[in-house]
């Protein structure tokens, strides 16, 4: 009888291995898997599950030890303005046109350029990583500057060059707006970080002429069209005497209503409205500490999740919430529609974590390669760290990360394969020249006196 | 002509000197001190104000530099139920009956015992010196154990007996249960840090003679009542069935309406009871995340306040929000009355943080111990660090505390003059401990199938 032959077992190569945690996948039907492991080779997940078949299999040139912790994906903020975070707390708790007529929009006016965008942007993916956000979908001005950070930071961005019918702080008409839009798509072409797109503001802010040219555009290139939709009572006023029609009609009027169009807030919907979005299959972008301190109202979103929508969760930008932390915006959704319908059953902790991480994806279109941790799917991870007083004891992890944590739980942060924060450290920013600019902007727009 | 002669300045000695960080004192009429210092001896604050001058006084045996920081007075947490920070998490999302009945009771009757209290406090405690609170008022059941882990924290608190018609964790009768009050206050007589107070449940579980009773209690040793009070519209209608009243009403009835009663939640109230909260000066404890969660309704904290009624901040137990970050609290506070009533202009930043402090203070009778920094007041206080993404740009500083920051900017804790948090190391409570006992308690209910 002969000795068997030993088995050699070759490891693969991984990139990076991610040990010891406990990892909420986010799979359809997945459960927490305690002491796992995650592999990652080329920026995507090649390998996720227990620790000894993960290990078994593959050796890492670099290892991060998540004991302690929680991997899970990255969240997706589906809706903010990026560079705004520089106009953090410049005005609060004033009547909106107030706000946006005397303070927002001059100070925009005045101060917006090329270097605010930039150094705005970098501030604000700062605060995003630290939070615990890999992707972000962006609405502002001067776009290829919110590109370059983007780039610098290694973060992953949909970035909507602002359109409206007056001129904005980076272009004199809409028509020039869309030729910067165009470059912008060409050049980050193929890019997996970077997707230019278009943000034309509102219906009210723009001509139905304006909007079928973006649409046009849009449709080109395959790109999303993301717009401001029925977020206001004047909005929905506005909208109506101009137009005879509610801004959701007016869009299906226009045949703007498709799968590929991201609506953002979506507060002042009647019934047959939302079975339209439904039936056009519009994602619809939840943004309910925004909707809260601008006094917008309740957006329908248990209404629109049974009718199938596709939702996604955003924190708007920082001049009205004020700060980017998905998680503490994750809390306030779950608790808004409970007291908004005196029903303490909506909008459980589940869904609401789905909203921030997988239905960001949907609306994105980017459900195959972000939003869980899958094989094949780029990795966008986070680590948080669950040693703490406020997150314990854990009867239930969806609970603690919806209901109790915040983003400074997050310790690491990988985007695209990449670490971008360890231990809480930056590694692609040079956070004290960020600091440094934010204070210096706020010097020269609060020195000026406007 | 004589040389004048040389002034020998002599420097008072001081325990704790702060220095280099803007100065927020929230005294009335006050604005931040930017590079400002602290001075204190034996707990309390001896002098405030610009650094040279200050610096010019005294000389400190400890000298703490909170340069790049803000200096404030500790939160005042004027609501919780600290123990039942080891049910976080155990059930959310359900309807209140089967919350309460198949969970939350049944948990607290099979587990809530001497080790658990002692151990649940000390985990609550953790978490609000990380998150700046300096004062908190609880109500639970053993609450000698809760005093126990106030003693050895440093903490300062109100801590409110659980009374109720029927028998508790701790007690078979209301009547052990007065006599054990009575003991702890006794006990307590004269402590800077530990103010043992009642807490009959409310208007639906204690019987009108067992209010009087624990009014009378109150009333001797000159010690508030806290209750909830018209916190559901179920207890609305309970009460009414009842005793053909409201809470508020049957409240009045039996005279225990009055200036030392601390009424938690008042969601359900009439214009008429707010009148009469007001013209009794009795004190209302807001519990915006509580309320949501449960799906209790919005209290009419705007209409309490333009009636001059005495309002704090509360984040209710862990069971029911769930964290006691009131960092957290106070950006919810502010925004949930903004969307309720379509006005962003209510509930300003100002007043919010008012509510979090001196509000605070007030409810709980302290108003000339703690709730702002003043000569003479006792040394609760609070250094966050400000150089971080999401607190910059800073145009106003109240706006950035309530809107933009939460508990983990805290940096330094001092209460009653002793410094029990230094750069996020609790210094009285040993953490690691803490958090085994808080998995041991979980694993032993989570493991018992109930």
């Amino acid at each position: 009888m002969k000795e068997p032959l030993p088995i050699l077992q070759i490891k693969k190569p991984a990139d990076l291995l991610l040990t010891n945690g406990t990892i909420l996948t986010l799979a359809s039907g997945s459960k927490p898997i305690s002491e796992g492991a995650l592999a990652i080779v080329d920026g995507r997940i090649v390998a996720v599950g227990a620790k000894a078949g993960v290990e078994s299999f593959f050796e890492a040139a670099r290892t991060i030890d998540a004991r302690g912790g929680l991997i899970m994906p990255g969240l997706i903020n589906a809706h903010t303005h990026a560079a705004m975070s520089l106009f953090r707390g410049l005005a609060d708790d004033l009547p909106l046109k107030t706000w946006l007529e005397n303070h927002i929009f001059p100070a925009e006016k005045r101060w917006v350029n090329q270097e605010f965008v930039y150094w705005g942007t970098l501030l604000a993916i700062a605060e995003m990583i630290r939070s615990g956000t890999t992707t972000f979908a962006d609405g502002y001005f001067f776009e290829e500057q919110a590109a370059r950070a983007v780039q610098q930071s290694g973060m992953r961005a949909f970035l909507g060059q602002g359109i409206l019918d007056f001129p904005t702080p980076d272009s004199p008409s809409p028509a020039e707006t869309l030729k910067r839009i165009e470059a912008l798509i060409q050049t980050h072409s193929g890019s997996s970080l970077i997707h230019p797109t278009l943000f034309p503001h509102s219906v009210y802010t723009c001509s139905p002429d304006l909007l079928r040219r973006c649409r046009d555009l849009a449709d080109r290139y395959g790109v999303p069209l993301i717009i401001h939709l029925a977020e206001t009572k004047s909005e929905l006023d506005e909208v109506l005497r101009k137009y005879g029609k509610s801004p959701v009609n007016q869009m299906e009027n226009l045949e703007l209503l498709s799968p590929s169009l991201i609506a953002c807030h979506c507060v002042w919907l009647t019934e047959s409205e939302m079975d339209l979005l439904a039936r056009r299959g519009v994602k619809v972008v939840h943004n309910p500490e925004s909707n809260m301190k601008l006094a917008s109202g309740v957006a329908p979103i248990p209404e629109l999740l049974a009718r199938g929508v596709t939702v996604g969760l955003g924190t708007d930008g920082c001049a009205s919430n004020n700060n980017l932390d998905l998680f503490q915006e994750m809390d306030t959704a779950a608790k808004l529609d409970k007291v908004y319908r005196l029903d303490p059953t909506v909008m459980p902790s589940n869904v609401v974590l789905e909203m921030a991480t997988l239905g960001g994806a949907k609306v994105l279109g980017l459900e195959r390669e972000i939003g869980s941790l899958e094989v094949g799917k780029k990795a966008d991870i986070i680590i948080l760290d669950l040693h703490r007083p406020h997150l314990q004891p854990i009867y239930n992890i969806v609970s603690n990360l919806v209901y109790s944590a915040t983003g400074a739980d997050v310790r690491d942060v990988i985007i695209d394969g990449k670490l971008v924060m360890q231990d809480r450290k930056l590694l692609t920013i040079d956070e004290e020249t960020v600091l440094q600019k934010a204070q210096d902007w706020k010097e020269k727009i609060a020195g000026s006196g406007d």
